[in-house]
């Protein structure tokens, strides 16, 4: 069940990076959704390698195909299956690793954890295994849309460099995807320049979802706050999640943290948009910080199967930040998590007395 | 389902603020493992209000009653069900809050969800809730003590006031529960000044896992660090959660952030002690962000039911800072996280191939 | 999770036979459903030990106390608890069975299992945990009311006696609670006679539930009749379970099995008011096979815990047949299995296209 | 999530009847498991269509692909995919039921759930499905073998023809898959004779599960025989589910019923090696009744999606009895079930006291 998130709404993926295909089953969506190839595949390009400077140039097409559980254009609240085939796999590339772990890898855990490893690539600890999650945010993403609900992520911090702006139509024509143009190109540059010194660079990705009608989430739990922390940070390299203020909270009173109510809604919004676990009707904004790739060209120490002590230089087509990747993955996750939620408060607002 | 948390060990909470009584069941616990009300009494005892000066001065005897899953001293394999009844419940003392939202707190969401709100305190999102947690913490404990694994929450900043040292010893020695003895004090000081003015302060609160074996943790979606979110970011007042290095990780290089590995296991440990979702046998170090508490004694702008603004001071008992009393329930969540990862990693164990 | 059912309305059930408590927690409730003491005590009431000559003469007045989850008379939404003190435990009524395993119970496979069992009575395994499902099934049935669902079970079989009447208004009449009021007599009379010869007698439960909207149920694995083959399965000495025309099915031709379709509606209900897991709009009638009690007063042979044979002869006061008080079981688990099948089907409705 | 089944070892479906391809994710499989497509292979083609005069003429080769999870021969931990592309699909023969309900049918019912409705086929109602539980079946098998466990399920009644030897090695040997030499013929006659007559015809699988230890299944409400049954319960067309005696213990007294033990084990097993939910270590048998395909060339009365009345008479291939494909299904579903529950019995053994 390690490969399922969701409670009504459920992904399960599989796939290595060097295998054959990766891709999911979508379960619980319901019926009367529109979904075509052409529309996931739309979201699918924007994760996909090789699309700029800052990213890995490992080539992969990543055409989608829909296997299941769409019909005439919409869902039919069957599961749904979707899959991409690998095209660019080359998995003599990793040969050399097949029995040395790499630093910041999941080589060695996984060896511990299992007994056994696909050493092509990171196996299943690959980033490739998000395709799966784009895919299927795709369709959640569709299911909020009809109700009026947007999500949108983006580039806030790389390295030192911290975005002030949020301009949210900017984010999507640089390829740092930062909302601040100012600070754009000075994160581009340096995403080039570690990758040129043959290192890497971490940042932090926000994601604010707006339109979310008050009542999602269900307390104790299984809290908004608590299902999105979950959802994002089960995606790899991510090392930290908040939302609202988030660590900064703990420097306010609570004075200057409770956000004032008026009779035309809340005055502010440090609380991220969720109360109790519970959406306010307040854009919800979360945050989460992007470790930077583990792959590197600078001499490393590490051991091998063996236990013998190695320096390694993993070699390859690696990104230089994960940053500009991380932000469709960190939407389809927030997606996921908002549909289901969505879904779940429809399902007890017939019997809800009060007023709607 | 909103009330349950867990995979194979799970906890199941009821109960509110003021109703007649707070407890849970624990299902899934392996037989064998010795259990006893006096030792869960303890751990219930650290979490309790009326400690000290910088906790509610409400009064809670917190006895703790265990239902069933224990025979002649230890667990069954029989679902666990613990309760603690409440005596110092004041509903007389809420009734002024029946038609009012209080800012911070989860009225109003409440409200939204479910057209209906058990006003007294916060109704179920009480943080009275946690005692049902600190008792299903306390029979994970006693299973991960057997596995030689210890758990420890404490308070590592207050308001601007941040620990440096980190002695576990003398976190316990402390109202605050800091590990820093010097700041300690201080951030006492601060708590009451706070309190004397009628407001609130947030903090960290760090946790620290050590003697966890490598190899616990469920890619993909279970990733440990996921799990371990999902559990911290369920608690009340929770705003952020990161994992090793965390936000700070954004600043890091590639090339400072990957922990060396050599014949003696790892150089530094970042990561926290988790790669790729596993848990790799370093300590696994988390901190969260705890917002000040919601309800302050100055004065606030707010609505009520009709949608009427109104000037609103919560008067009561309240707790100026929850770090000190937040530090048993990161225990408890943590120790649940670590022993269902562990149980589900014994269920695979049989059939491991390689090296034990 | 072995004490949990259910998927978005879920039961998570405590309590052994000679504990302080039995009780259960049901989580996922709606809002807004009536619900008070009194209109559980009267669910449990009928499933009370000591009704009447055919049944245990154990008294046991099963007062329930409602802990948590409902405010001014209605549900809140929060985790509904309910609990029932024991009063007329004897546990040393068992201690001769501390080292003996009792045929046809689960004395011997709770040992393999956990290597430790609670010996009075019959632990975690007896029948008074149905206590805890007749309370959550009240719940579930109060919500089935108010959307027009009217379930009733009544036994149609006590060992070569076969019920050919349905008046459910006279099932209720007669200690047996068989819907036939010629043979419900014959029943009275059989079951007396296996109690005074130390022994007990099987039968067979029938379950009819009316007003079921067509649409409940989700396919491929949660097939409504999967659903409610685990919920029935899951009570002690049933061994079968059958929908409509169950296992005669086997000996109709297709021609005979389909029920033809008319613009009045179905024409006949072979299917049993379920069709590829989806409920048709017909009443939905399931039957469960019931063996007979396995504690009897004659002589037997077994084991004890050391391997050594012994001729056990099991004393007490105990059923001579189980049916009249599975009745009230069945409709429970039935109840909770439709009321989680209907709040699953409102979630997606919303998004549900053509008529409605 | 009403397309998965399993609590550790999971299995997710997708695919319709006529859409490009049918698979599934099993996820939860420990690593070490040995695994290739000729294995899976073998196993499907005891479920392919054509395979004899007594299933359907439709021709599909189902040919397994896997797509992760597995490498270099052995399961690695990760979630095995596997998929069928459909070849044999022949969407045009179904145009003319797009707008009519077929009796015996999902049609109707999922037309009511969902809004909308793939009428090629039965759609994801489809006994096609199964191709995906046969495959994940497959696994379970591997892993059950290397524990010493069998399972075998074969037909015990096809009409009112009922088989009385378990010849095993027989039931392979003969189409109808019938256990009882001297019943196969008759059966084999009986079944093309209702084809010929365009109808179809009901019967009966058992299955036999040995070498299954003792310890196995999970009270209360996962108790084993609850778990077989909602799993073969979900395969379509299944009507019933009893274990042991089932129905017939309805007939027995208590001292007839009860299996004695004595130093050598059990002296009978009428409890079908379940106890309490738990297995006894005997053989675990349980049958299923199957109706007959309510696919038939017979004119019935319906009606159409406007309400009005038709009469249709089903055209295409179809099978005559479901009996002889149900058996690898069946197999394939209580391997998932053992596989299951003895992963998680051994979750809990590393803390189990007492002997082993």
């Amino acid at each position: 069940m390690s490969s399922t998130f969701g409670k009504f709404l459920t992904i399960t993926t599989f796939g290595e990076s060097h295998g054959p295909a990766v891709g999911m089953i979508l379960d619980g969506c319901p019926p009367g959704i529109p979904l075509d190839d052409a529309t996931v595949q739309r979201d699918l390009d924007r994760r996909r390698p090789g699309q700029s400077a800052v990213t890995t140039q490992r080539q992969e097409p990543d055409r989608v195909e829909i296997l299941s559980g769409v019909f005439e254009g919409i869902t039919t609240g069957a599961s749904i299956a979707m899959m991409v085939r690998s095209v660019d796999a080359r998995p003599k590339d990793y040969s050399t690793l097949k029995d040395v772990f790499r630093p910041g890898h999941a080589d060695l855990t996984y060896w511990k954890k299992y007994g056994v490893r696909d050493h092509r690539g990171s196996g299943r600890a690959s980033g490739r295994e998000t395709v799966a999650r784009v895919a299927a945010g795709s369709v959640a993403r569709r299911l909020l849309e009809r109700e009026g609900c947007r999500v949108q992520a983006y580039t806030v911090q790389v390295g030192d460099l911290v975005a002030t702006e949020r301009d949210l139509a900017a984010a999507e024509q640089n390829p740092v995807r930062c909302p601040d143009r100012a600070v754009a190109g000075e994160m581009e540059r340096a995403i080039l320049e570690a990758r040129d010194a043959g290192d890497s660079l971490g940042g932090v990705v926000e994601v604010q979802a707006t339109g979310v009608p008050a009542g999602l989430g269900d307390p104790v739990m299984d809290k908004l706050e608590a299902s999105l922390a979950a959802a994002l940070m089960s995606i790899g390299a991510v090392k930290g999640f908040e939302v609202g203020e988030g660590f900064a909270a703990a420097r306010l009173r609570g004075s200057q943290m409770n956000d004032p109510m008026t009779s035309r809604g809340f005055a502010s919004n440090h609380a991220g948009g969720i109360l109790g676990g519970i959406s306010t009707g307040e854009p919800i904004v979360c945050r989460v910080a992007v470790k930077a790739p583990s792959s590197i060209a600078v001499a490393q120490r590490t051991v091998d199967v063996t236990g013998g002590e190695r320096e390694l230089t993993v070699e390859g087509r690696h990104d230089p930040c994960l940053c500009p990747r991380v932000v469709p993955v960190v939407e389809a996750m927030t997606c996921l998590v908002l549909a289901d939620a969505l879904i779940r408060q429809r399902a007890i607002e017939p019997w809800r007395p009060g007023p709607a």
